[in-house]
């Protein structure tokens, strides 16, 4: 009998094949391959994009110099512009506001053949103060309300350019899927005075059924109601709401765990393309009490029908218990 | 500068590229093929379908026969199961109950050859009738509060027979994207005491800029934020929440507008494959005075990042004003 689970936090329903239970081999999706060629995001061409907001390097090079280890770029065509006013508007019953907002690249490496989960734990390290420092950078922006960060990794999960790269779109607006999990921690908050998320954790780590691996900051599971198979969540242990807000060992386990995770998803499901978001605090007015960041991650393995996207509703023919049996056996 | 723009019933923000308007030349989606070879939707092949559930046909075939102009049956590889209870249940923080409900396929025409935009506006009426029919017939069973009726077309957009269908699943719970819809548009009614969607029309109908087509009881409209290029939306121009309700000559009139739509799109966007999706009321309690049925009608013309469909952010590289006006100048 399929099964139909209920996300705890957003409260949508999925479908649970529970019978038909598809297994990694039966998932035909595309292995990102690399072409090489000319590549703006190697060193040596820093010129080809526009001037470096970030950069961590070695020696004394200047910006833009080719000596760095992870470089944060405008992006060229970006979906937002920094400059100007908001200047919200109504027009009868529809409502617009200028594209404010800042559209970011951050080059995970110089290594045009390395992927994210093969970097080593240090530079992967380095990602991730990469996206704090930008994120600690951009909420002095008062007009920004939201700093989205995500990677697309191979073109079918919707990558451009090969180079292993993240993205950062910093925002006016709360996207939409963050706004319902703030929504719905603050309706449990109320509630039960507790951090729905913490919940969470305590019970995946007591029923194990659900947990692909962890480190003495982290947790990773496979959520209860995924949306898509072999879904993968990464929660800190200790209540946060902000991502920027970490201490240094946070950061230094969390390069440990999330590689990790990757590597297994690489050997389960043939180096899938997948998607990962952060999901952090809001940077204007904190959920600090009742909200958790963490990462998701989605490996792009199912055609995802229009019907689901246009709905809301999702049939995921893998049950998270399997999945996460299947990572956690992974030997990567 | 790009736009920011909310959809006025369920507040998703979209960034609209108002810059670099993507124009339909530029969209590279594939466009579906027939290929042919034996088919279980084919006439003479009703053994090859579970028994039929409804079908309209000449003269005094029985059940099976192969003289049907439109036919129901049950989807071999049902997403939900119609016997059974229920049986909802808790775990700690989690939610399940049984997968239970109906998964049926409506086959559209008998002709293998067909695509629904170019059957006659006498079939089409008829698919539109067997919607009606099965909507009817199930909403008699108290355990389902949902009966979501979508097409996938082409395999890019989650087809996996070529033979033209559409497909209903009634289930115990109500789809996200509907339930939202529900919330925002009750929201509206308690503060303006009208409908949300009246409203939308009228401004639509004044406004003219995006308007793609109308007649007597129809608009067709791209809405004012969506999620996707070239993103269509079908509704009665007189207010009513439940599709099922409507009168004998709503019928007709839908069944000369939506394939009028579909071919205007079929010559403007390569025949693309797209979804369409029915959103109607729930089936047990009504939301007469506040909802809206209508269809909502996505071409699948950009591989959608999964960064979008796990943030619930979109970013439409067509501003909606275009993509009207190119579907209205069309002459299909």
């Amino acid at each position: 009998m399929p099964e139909l689970r209920k996300d705890p936090i957003i409260g949508r329903w999925v479908i649970i094949s529970t019978e038909r239970g598809k297994r990694p081999s039966e998932f035909d999706s595309p292995r990102p391959v690399l072409r090489q060629g000319f590549c703006p995001f190697c060193p040596g061409n820093e010129s080809k994009t526009p001037p470096e907001i970030l950069a961590y390097r070695d020696g004394g090079g200047g910006a833009d110099s080719p000596d760095w280890r992870v470089r944060v770029v405008p992006n060229k065509y970006p979906a937002l512009k920094i400059e100007g006013e908001l200047n919200r508007e109504g027009d009868g019953v529809f409502d617009k506001m200028n594209g404010i907002g800042a559209h970011e690249v951050i080059i995970e490496t110089p290594d045009h053949l390395a992927s994210l989960s093969s970097l080593s734990s240090k530079n992967f390290e380095e990602v991730l103060w990469a996206y704090r420092d930008r994120i600690v950078d951009l909420k002095r922006d008062s007009r920004l309300r939201y700093v989205l960060i995500f990677k697309n990794h191979g073109e079918a999960a919707g990558a451009t350019l090969e180079h292993s790269h993240s993205q950062l779109i910093a925002m006016p607006i709360i996207p939409k899927r963050v706004s319902e999990e703030l929504d719905g921690a603050l309706e449990y908050y109320n509630f039960k005075e507790r951090c729905i998320f913490c919940d969470i954790i305590r019970q995946e780590t007591m029923q194990g059924v659900r947990v692909v691996a962890e480190n003495q900051d982290f947790l990773a599971v496979t959520p209860y109601a995924p949306k898509s198979p072999f879904e993968t969540w990464i929660l800190p242990k200790n209540h946060g709401a902000s991502f920027e807000n970490c201490q240094k060992t946070h950061y230094e386990n969390l390069a440990l765990i999330f590689p990790d995770v990757l590597k297994r998803m690489d050997k389960v499901l043939n180096s899938p393309p997948y998607n990962f978001i952060l999901h952090t605090s809001p940077v204007q007015n904190g959920a600090e009490k009742y909200y958790h960041w963490h990462f998701e991650i989605m490996p792009k393995l199912a055609k995802v029908a229009g019907f689901e996207w246009g709905s809301g509703f999702y049939i995921n023919p893998t049950p998270p218990e399997e999945a996460a049996r299947f990572l956690k056996e992974a030997n990567p």
